[in-house]
């Protein structure tokens, strides 16, 4: 198979393209300047992300394949966090000349069939030599005509609620830093966020005020949905989701662990929320975030431990 | 001012969203999971690129300003290369933790200012740590009802025009390489392209079957167009616009030299080019590109120059 040095720039395009079915949304695909995609709402919504080996990654710990849905959910929750429907992903690769033709395959691989899980394809990207791996994915998507939902419309008396997996990202890095022992699910978790991505819609659909997805911890990024709405979250640990297979530390994973991409709103009181949802706490007037009534600190749990 | 480490990275992010003037077309700017921005013709075009230093700039030959200008603009070029009107940039941007805010900051400037000569806007992006300066750059645009201008439209008897300097980057770096002396404008044009944004509506309006911006070197692209039209392209040297500041190597450059993001396009025979079009030479029935009935080679040269 070979290196990507060997491969070219135009030899590994050309091979990796050919793995990247196109959906309906692309209209024009990889091979010109730029793609073409489907933005029929006549708005994008768009973010990006950058991803670093040693830093966001570890090719000991995840393989390639892992790596690109990873790096694929990370940004599609960020697009499902809108309120949107992802459409397209262009990803940039920069990577060593020795690195392996198959291991760039396969990270492809993984991007598209996350793609394909959200309904989106990997409509374009760049591939350079560098001398460590980084991953820059961008990721477009449709509102289909309704307002985005932004982190600023959180209002006093709303419900607190979230869905999909907290912590269980955070849990699995904890033992793979451990050596790798305990429950495989945790470590697969890690390896391979699975954000639910119909909760956008959904939440929608529910009358939501503001939605994020969690990527940085549960607690810092309610606190940005409180500073950028001007309001005060008020978080019951007893409310949280933290099923036994977190372990005796489960409720700091489900507080501070990000990577698992679960989302996180608020709803108008009145809501009736589906059991996909948890409600975890309220909106009141203030500033911040509150843990059992405590500040948990920067860390989201420093001070809420002692 | 510190170092980026210093000031982490929701510091950094505010003090680099705070220089980003945002345009009419960005509904929704920084801050949020995603940005919004206009699409009117319910089509959005999109490109990325990655940016990595030693391989794409170097720290002691550009500064930040001049790196982020010229990483923006060889993003827009490919946008208006589709005939398309740049609307937004998302800027990722990995980096030491040692590196001085202020060099961040400038580069934003740079990449802001870009923007703002072709009628865009930095709408979001991200920023991390990491052992080397990369940047990813991925530009949106808007193709206002028209058909995007892809490679493949190309029919034998067009003609073959440019717009813009071919060369001059190409020309610039070799003096940088050899020490920094020669004529401050082709250094200047080597740190900052100038591409002709304009040029990408003036070739629809002027009925151009293809184009695309100049990145890797005038014979290579022009590949690219006869590859995916399926025509040969012939080139007469002598038609090239090769001014006497490019020097005795001045025909290698125009031919060979990449990241001066001129324009590059092909239109039909009865086509009324303006001035601001040099035509150089015609399709016809074949494959690949001759330069004065030869084969060029894989260089764009090697063969030309024997």
């Amino acid at each position: 198979m070979g290196t990507i040095g060997e491969l070219g720039e135009f030899g590994l395009v050309g091979r990796l393209t050919r793995r990247l079915p196109q959906g309906p949304d692309v209209l024009l695909g990889p091979g010109d300047d730029a793609a073409v995609v489907a933005a029929p709402d006549a708005r994008v919504v768009a973010t990006t992300d950058l991803l670093v080996e040693g830093r966001h990654f570890r090719r000991d710990w995840s393989g390639p394949y892992d790596i690109g849905r990873k790096a694929a959910a990370q940004n599609l929750a960020d697009v499902v966090a809108m309120g949107a429907r992802p459409t397209a992903l262009l990803v940039g690769l920069a990577a060593p000349l020795d690195t392996g033709a198959d291991w760039a395959e396969r990270l492809y691989d993984g991007l598209a069939d996350e793609c394909a899980a959200a309904g989106a394809s990997v409509a374009g990207g760049d591939v350079v030599g560098a001398s460590e791996i980084t991953l820059a994915v961008t990721a477009l998507g449709d509102l289909g005509g309704a307002p985005p939902l932004t982190r600023s419309g959180a209002r006093p008396g709303d419900v607190v609620a979230v869905r999909g997996r907290l912590g269980w990202s955070a849990a699995g890095l904890a033992l793979l830093a451990a050596g790798g022992g305990g429950p495989a699910e945790l470590i697969a978790a890690h390896r391979r966020p699975a954000p639910p991505y119909e909760a956008g819609a959904q939440a929608r659909g529910l009358g939501a005020t503001a939605l994020l997805d969690v990527s940085d911890g549960l607690v810092q990024d309610l606190g940005h949905i409180a500073a950028a709405s001007g309001v005060r979250i008020e978080i019951g640990s007893a409310a949280l989701p933290v099923p036994e297979i977190l372990g005796p530390d489960g409720t700091r994973h489900v507080l501070t662990g990000g990577e698992d991409h679960a989302f996180a709103g608020t709803f108008p009181a009145e809501a009736v929320l589906p059991s996909s949802w948890s409600a975890v706490g309220v909106v009141t007037e203030g500033a911040g975030v509150l843990v059992d009534g405590r500040d948990p600190g920067p860390g989201g749990w420093d001070h809420f431990r002692v």
